[in-house]
Formats: C-alpha cells, sequence, structure tokens
C-alpha cells in the first residue's frame, strides 16, 4: 500500500546488490525506517526481534533469508544450516516452518551453482503468492463493504471496525482483514475504520492506524473497551478481523479481545467477519477450545513504549508499583458468533460445510 | 482501609487545625503524597484538578470546602458564594450538588456564630453516612462470595473481576464494588482479583491495583481486552463493578467497557453483580438507552503518564503520530445482562420490580 503517496511493500530485494530491504517495525509509529538485511543471520535477528512481524511476512523473510545464505554458500550444508537457523527464531509460527519447507524442497534438486538464483526466484514467487492471496480476500470483502455503502445515504460513511493489526505491515501488502478496507477506499467508498487500540501491545494504535493514516483512510483509534458501546449506538456496520488460526468448525483463535467484540457484535446485530488466507485453517483441529493460548511477558502489560514531547522514546511502567499482571495473547471466538469467513476463495459460514463447500479438497 | 498495616480514609480532618486533609491521587500509583487543605479555594482546586475524584469523595470534599470557607467567614453571602465555586468545579457529577445542597440545608437556619462548628459536624456526618453506606454494600455481597467460597475445595481461591475502579479510593472508606472483596479478604476468605486495566485512564492499574495491594488483598492486573478469555476457561467466579448511573429498570451506566464484561459474563454463566448506594438510582430515568455519555479528550486515549526507570513521570504518546481518537467516557449495560444489583439495603434484580423490592418508598 501506499506511504506518503509512494507504493510500498514490507519486504524488496534492492538492486543491484540484490540485498533484502524490509521496515524495522520496532520503531514503528514513531519512526519510518528501512533496514538492508544483507546475510542470512541478518534475517535471522529481523525475524527474532520482530523487525519483522505477522506470519505472512515472517514467513517471506524467512524465505529470502535462504536466497541470502545461499548466496554466501550455496552447498547442502548451508541450505541445511540456513533452514534450521531460521526456523528457531519464531518456534511457534506455522508460517515460518512452512517457506522453509518450501525452500528446501525447492532447492534440494537444484545444483548449488543455480541455487541462489532459484532460491531468489521461489522466495519472489512466495511473496507474490501472498500478495495475490490477500488481494482476493480483499475483493471479495470488498462486496460485503459495497452492499453496506449502497444502502447508505449520500455522504454517509461505512464504518468498519478491526481490531489488532491484520495489515499489510503483517504480510507483504494489502493484508487480511485491512484488504476490503484498502479496496473500498481506494473503489472511492467512503469508509472510515475504528481501530481498538489493541492492548497490551498497541498493534492497533502503532501499525493499524499508522498503515491506514499512510494510506489516507480515514480511521479513529478507540480504547477497545470502547468498541461495543459504538455498536449499540449503530456507529459500526461491520467488524472485520484477522485471525491466527481457524478450527475446522469455523472457531476463530486471534487476538485476545477478538471474543469480546465478536459478543458485541452479536448483541447488536452488527456482521461480524473473519479474513484469512487458506494456511490459516487448521483441520486437524475439531473445535478452538482447547487451543493452548500463548502466556506472555507480564510486562507488556505493566509497561509500554510511547515517544514523549522532545522525540525521545521512553519505557514506562503504567500500573501500581509492585502489582502483579497476566498476559494471555489470544483468545477463541466460537464460530457461533462469527457471520462469515473471507478467504481467497471466497466467503463462507463459519462452519464445518461452510469451510468444506470453499475447500472441497480438505473433505475427509 | 489500610496502607502498609495503617487504617486510612481518603479524607480526614486534621487536629489542632482543622484544615481537611486528603490524598494527592494524581500522584497515584508512582507517589502517595497527603496533601492539607486550609481554605474552601484549596477544596476546590482539589476537586477541580482530580487530586480527589470519585462521586462520594467529591461530595465528601464539597462539604469540608463548605466548613473551611465557614471557619473563615460564617456570613450568608459567604455560605452563597461557597457554594456556588465548589458547585462549578464539576458539573456533572451528582454528588457534589447533593453535598452542597444539604449543607446549604443545614446551615441556612444556623446563626453564623455556630455555623463553623455546625458545618463541620454536618460534613462529618455526610463522610461517615458514606462509610456506612459503602460498609453495608460490603456486607450484603460478602454473602455472595461466601457462598462462592463454601463450594471450593480447600486452598482454592474465589475469583473476582472488576472494571475501573469502585473503590475506596473513589469513597471515603471501603468503597461500592471494593467493599465486598475488603469484607471477604478480612474474614480470612481466600480471594483474588482481576483487575482490569481500564483505558484509557488506566483506573484499574493505576488505583484498583493500589489500594488493593496496599491493603494486601492478591490480585493480578489484565488488559482490558483478557476478562472474556479468564470467564471462557472458568477462571472467574463473579464479576463485581460500580456504578454511575441506574436507571429506573435496573439499566446500569458505568466506564467504558464494562458492557463488553457483562456480555462475556452472560454468554459463559458467570454472576455479574453491580453495586451501589441508593443515590447512584435514578428513579426519573425509565431506562439507560438515552443516557447522554460524555466524550472525553482524545488525548486520554492517545497519550499515557508512566514513570520511567529513574523514576521519573513523564507523559508519552501511545499511538501513531497525526491520528486521531475517540474517547467515550462510559457505556450503558442492559439489565437482562445484570445478575444482580447489591445496595445498601440488600440484593435485588435488575429490574423496576426489584429495585422497588428494596426502596418501596419510591413506588410512583
Amino acid at each position: 500500500m501506499k506511504i506518503n503517496g509512494k507504493p510500498t511493500r514490507t519486504i524488496r530485494i534492492v538492486p543491484p546488490s540484490r540485498n533484502v530491504e524490509v521496515i524495522d517495525q520496532t520503531l514503528l509509529p514513531f519512526r519510518f525506517a528501512l533496514v538492508e538485511l544483507a546475510t542470512m543471520e541478518d534475517a535471522a535477528r529481523a525475524i527474532l526481534t520482530m523487525q519483522v512481524r505477522g506470519a505472512p511476512l515472517i514467513g517471506a523473510t524467512a524465505a529470502y533469508g535462504v536466497a541470502l545464505a545461499m548466496r554466501a554458500d550455496a552447498s547442502d550444508a548451508s541450505l541445511a544450516r540456513a533452514v534450521a537457523h531460521l526456523a528457531k527464531q519464531r518456534p511457534t509460527a506455522v508460517n515460518l516452518k512452512w517457506a522453509l519447507d518450501e525452500m528446501s524442497r525447492a532447492l534440494a534438486p537444484v545444483p548449488p551453482d543455480k541455487r541462489a538464483d532459484a532460491a531468489y526466484a521461489r522466495a519472489g514467487e512466495i511473496c507474490e503468492e501472498d500478495v495475490e492471496t490477500c488481494r482476493r480476500i480483499g475483493e471479495h470483502g470488498l462486496e460485503l463493504i459495497r452492499a453496506i455503502a449502497a444502502k447508505k445515504k449520500p455522504g454517509e460513511r461505512v464504518n468498519i471496525l478491526t481490531h489488532c493489526n491484520a495489515g499489510w505491515l503483517a504480510c507483504v501488502d494489502w493484508g487480511t482483514a485491512t484488504s476490503p478496507i484498502y479496496q473500498a477506499h481506494d473503489a472511492g467508498i467512503h469508509v472510515h475504520v475504528w481501530v481498538d487500540e489493541t492492548r497490551p501491545r498497541n498493534q492497533g494504535a502503532f501499525l493499524t492506524a499508522f498503515e491506514l493514516g499512510a494510506h489516507g483512510v480515514p480511521h479513529t483509534i478507540i480504547a477497545d473497551n470502547a468498541g461495543g458501546h459504538y455498536m449499540q449506538r449503530g456507529q459500526v456496520d461491520i467488524v472485520i478481523v484477522g485471525t491466527d488460526r481457524v478450527s475446522a468448525n469455523g472457531d476463530v483463535a486471534n487476538k485476545i479481545g477478538t471474543y469480546l467484540k465478536a459478543l458485541a457484535a452479536f448483541d447488536t446485530g452488527v456482521p461480524f467477519y473473519v479474513a484469512l488466507p487458506f494456511s490459516t485453517i487448521d483441520w486437524t483441529l475439531n473445535d478452538g477450545r482447547n487451543i493452548p493460548i500463548e502466556e506472555r511477558s507480564s510486562s507488556e502489560v505493566l509497561r509500554i513504549q510511547g515517544q514523549t514531547a522532545d522525540g525521545t522514546v521512553v519505557d514506562a511502567a503504567i500500573a501500581a508499583p509492585g502489582s502483579p499482571a497476566a498476559n494471555p495473547a489470544f483468545d477463541v471466538t466460537p464460530a457461533r458468533l462469527v457471520t462469515g469467513l473471507i478467504t481467497e476463495r471466497g466467503i463462507c459460514a463459519a462452519s464445518r460445510a461452510g469451510l468444506r463447500s470453499l475447500y472441497p479438497e480438505q473433505a475427509a
């Protein structure tokens, strides 16, 4: 999407060096800076330190990390070392493992003197496939927004609420939940986004607000507490969120707090949609009730990064000294609260039958 | 309640000066400091700058503000001036107006040479009445906690979730939502409190966590997003919150985000109670749907006060620069989601019939 009017992706190859350039997302939203990755170790570090984050972007960075390794040393040993090293940077990211498996499979049969080119080519394809998947999610979601817009009076905006960052910063371009929003905005539909702050890591206020603002999409940051109130007062037309994992029956694991928004949407009759690529569906999981929930550091609740008036970025305590905190990172929204799933193949009910209608090849 | 083992109230008279001592709540939780109010203007400033906050404490401070005015000048003109000046510091606080009306009524017939003593006496009574009201709320709420504790295995804790600060810091002592908690803790019941951070003003993480910690009540701060997840996983036994206004049918206006917790409690079968003094019931309001919701400054969402490692308290931006924010301060929880109301007279259903059973004198 655009930053200051310039089309930008989260990851690209810099000619002629063929180094990999990414946005240092740890500096967002207070500073926008690009960082060049010249070695496989650079790519690993970018993943570990969360300069790149979001499952698709982690996968893309790992794929290019293998290309950087092949450029330096295209031996079988180097390939194995690169895959092993990159894989351990974020052990729970499914896309990381998937992308590395892809790279191994593609490169193993290639003679070493052709591996660097082949690696760049396959990594490039992985990126393009992600862009295309996200674009299609947006195309399908756009129709939902278009239908809402058609019922509005002239000049009335379509109000969309989103939680966390399922945006292009987490992918290569478009994003998942944001893709319908960008496509509606680019199509001239008057959209406005309620951006949940998304405590404790503030991905909404930090990243979603940044990327919507940079592309020129009207939006308003709200405390996570506020969305239900706006739904009660008729000021939300549709909720669109991303997801980390969808079970085979349509239960949705996503950023902590998603469940509360789904409850409010259900209670007030606001449609609640989840945007996801195929790869997020876990066909082996019958339902979401027992998805293990990552417990993250309490310091994410007790402290925050912010920018003081002089531009300094500080780390500050924002709770009573000595009080402990708990920090579950995700929750599970039962399928019964989800109006529909928006995938690259279309929109379906959040149910076993719905998912199988779009992915018949997965029928047991 | 206790601070470092020492019984403390939010407001007291300092002998022999008869100045009024309050906790400077603007410094909490990072610093605990007392401030002495020597004049009516001091009391007004303490209310305006939110050194004192919470409806009952604002009322108590205003009452003593009148006493300070009477000590300096007990004329009719001085009384009228004090009441008018104090009233305008927080125009929406119902208790402020109520306490000043009380003081006017009590002092008008008293000859000026006896007015200072009468003012101190009536202000003292207002404080004692608040303590007694809160104590009784706690007594009734304690029975709910006791019943839950009776079903637990030995050593198992009773998990109570609360939102915002309906604690003793907002009152003179005990608090409303916290009163049952303190009484259960003091009675030796193993309680543990999930403290909602309560964005954007962090009254949970700043004030509720501070006062629970100071009294020694086990508690854990969580992001506002997390409560629903804990309810789904059976880790919340009861929710107890305060309220700013209850309509005659039992709808509950309270801090933004309360509605979301009530939805989650209803969805998961967790009892959801609201603790309130009689004065919070608005018998003139048929239902809560149209309660006007205060829109507060967007800077409360976009910026935060925190303490850096060297002890400095800083004000920092915590959102994408340039992004706007909206900040509704309250929401309305429909009575259908409320298990019961805990008042100083007992516990009743959140309904017209329930309220009238406790307050038959209000029957139309």
